[in-house]
């Protein structure tokens, strides 16, 4: 749905090359036909190529976007795979400003949200079992190429357009800038504890990583009514994850001691720790039957058999959620007024927040204030 | 229960060194005190302290263990925990001789099994939910120190006496000889399969190695109506797989081609294969939500983080499985007509016999016939 011309009509700001450095940069978006009659859905113009825009689909004004650390990944190329310029952002909030004329779901002025895909087949297995994250064919919201072949470019930009299927009401009176995270660090936590019956309270939770996902395995832990214990390697998160985020314990994962006695306790760990780690020390926390929640992307994962057989644990891989999940994350937060922890940064900002990302130094998202940025 | 004795009351064959060779043993076992009235549940015999048999007792004279590699493990002192003399056997069938009188389930003459361990603390939270098998106070069968202080001597043996939790009852007709794998073999793959709902017709199910635990997954999948494949890294296997075990289908694991033929396919993988190998290939095969249970023991687990999240898959371990699951597990191998494929022997074969293991040449479990043996 994105075609580039430095005279195009979406405003964003995209990395150039594998340095990572943004800057600004224009680009076709599909637009809204309106009344217009159009022979074909693929026109010209300024010489390319690029889709109108369907009858399923949404058009939103973007508002705010999340800073991911999908966002560092891509712009800098660590899986040499990005396309350049590369816009990104997958934790998009916005606003509607058009809808297709098959649009059942959304109305003009409402509050949307759009998250990692853009996109899938509607057809497979996973599709059809409201899993689309993990459809064959599933998009990804930048950085990939669109069943139209045009390359998908993210929410570090003033517009999007998709189809209404990849789009979630953001309910009344949830402020958009704490929406955005939900899309994408809220879901990535929220799907595996849901699946894992995790929503029961009385049950005990481990947090691993206490950044944009972590923080938020804490709040949706508290909402269900689990004991929280948050493990990091930093002593300086104690007090934020005890009185901010209301952790019940806070555990510095290389105090063996402090391990030791919190073996066979938990009923499930969601592991949000970016780096490289053990993960049989977390395992032995499990209680038989106990999960732990691989949400992370280290190099590798190497395990004892002991910690899963003898203990009669498992480790159980998700990623983001599928469409009905995360309409149904959004709506449990604005029920239960769970907001993300974030720093509304402008645009122009976006090099030095990258890099504090890298640096773990936020608490506990960025969000890209767009409207004021453009 | 046993103490050891050159005069004792039990023949057994014993490993006495690491070199793991066998040969014949007596040792004493509990003795059922009869209408003899025992002042102390603790009395001498033989100038050697042992415990006599207590009132929820079940004492049983052995015809039939199974030889599982466990059997090599301890006796080989792999695990660096042998204590020598060693009497290995957790495949055991034999037939009530006497029982206590609080018994409630056996009477004399009935034929029962027991299998990896024979006493728990009965009163964990894994007891309460019949996961004895997790108690962390279970006792092995063999080469653990009982509640008693005695060390536990396995069904390489004429009689043992168990406490009539850790005694399963197998139905009129079912050959004691075939019972005896079931108790390990059996329940190890049933467990995990059952837990995961594989026991739903129309489901696809993958099994890793051909041997005593593998043959059996393939029996359990047919009788679950399921359909199977059989990955073995030995082209030799492929007739029986398919037409003795009724296997649908038979891959040669090293064979790419046939490997990626079946990606995102599977329900369910139970990993029997002995040996170090990768997961990474199998995990690929799992549908989303698919589990594989690893019910082995390599030296070591390594799989790549998006084999489980990038694919929404699970690792899942298991051992044995707990009281209740046994004997559903035994009823259900009586009414389906399920019978482990066995070799039978005498004990005096038993040190080539687990030579012949070792050198996966059994098709598909030894079974000593202990009556005939002494």
């Amino acid at each position: 749905m994105a075609s580039e011309s430095e005279n195009g009509n979406c405003n964003a700001w995209a990395a150039r090359d594998p340095s990572g450095v943004l800057s600004p940069y224009k680009f076709n978006r599909s637009w809204f036909s309106g009344s217009i009659f159009i022979a074909s859905s693929y026109v010209s113009c300024y010489g390319i190529i690029f889709r109108a825009v369907q009858s399923g689909d949404v058009s939103l004004k973007i508002t705010h976007c999340g800073v991911c650390y999908a966002d560092v990944i891509w712009t800098q190329n660590k899986h040499n795979d990005s396309i350049y310029p590369l816009v990104p952002g997958h934790e998009i909030a916005g606003v509607v400003t058009e809808v297709g004329s098959d649009v059942k779901g959304f109305k003009v002025g409402d509050h949307v949200g759009v998250g990692t895909y853009v996109n899938s087949c509607r057809a497979c297995e996973n599709c059809n079992s409201s899993l689309e994250n993990y459809c064959p064919k599933s998009v990804f919201t930048f950085n990939r190429i669109d069943t139209d072949g045009t390359i998908t470019k993210g929410g570090y930009s003033t517009h999007i357009v998709v189809h209404e299927r990849y789009c979630f009401k953001i309910p009344d009176g949830y402020p958009l800038a704490k929406a955005a995270p939900l899309l994408c660090a809220g879901i990535t936590v929220y799907t595996p504890m849901v699946r894992h019956n995790m929503n029961q309270p009385g049950k005990s939770l481990g947090v691993i990583g206490l950044g944009g996902l972590g923080h938020m395995a804490v709040k949706f832990g508290k909402a269900f009514g689990l004991k929280v214990t948050v493990f990091s390697t930093s002593e300086s998160k104690r007090d934020e994850a005890i009185s901010v985020l209301g952790a019940d314990n806070f555990v510095i994962s290389s105090n063996t001691q402090q391990m030791e006695s919190l073996k066979n306790s938990l009923h499930f760990i969601v592991d949000t720790a970016s780096g490289d780690h053990p993960f049989d020390p977390y395992l032995s926390l499990l209680k038989v039957g106990g999960v732990m929640a691989v949400v992370c992307f280290p190099s590798e994962i190497k395990i004892h058999p002991a910690s899963l057989n003898v203990g009669g644990r498992t480790l159980s891989g998700s990623i983001v959620g599928g469409t009905k999940d995360i309409q149904e994350m959004v709506n449990f937060c604005a029920a239960n007024k769970i907001y993300p922890e974030i720093e509304i940064i402008k645009i122009d900002y976006i090099n030095e927040a990258l890099r504090r990302l890298v640096n773990r130094d936020v608490k506990y998202r960025f969000v890209i204030d767009i409207e004021n940025s453009f």
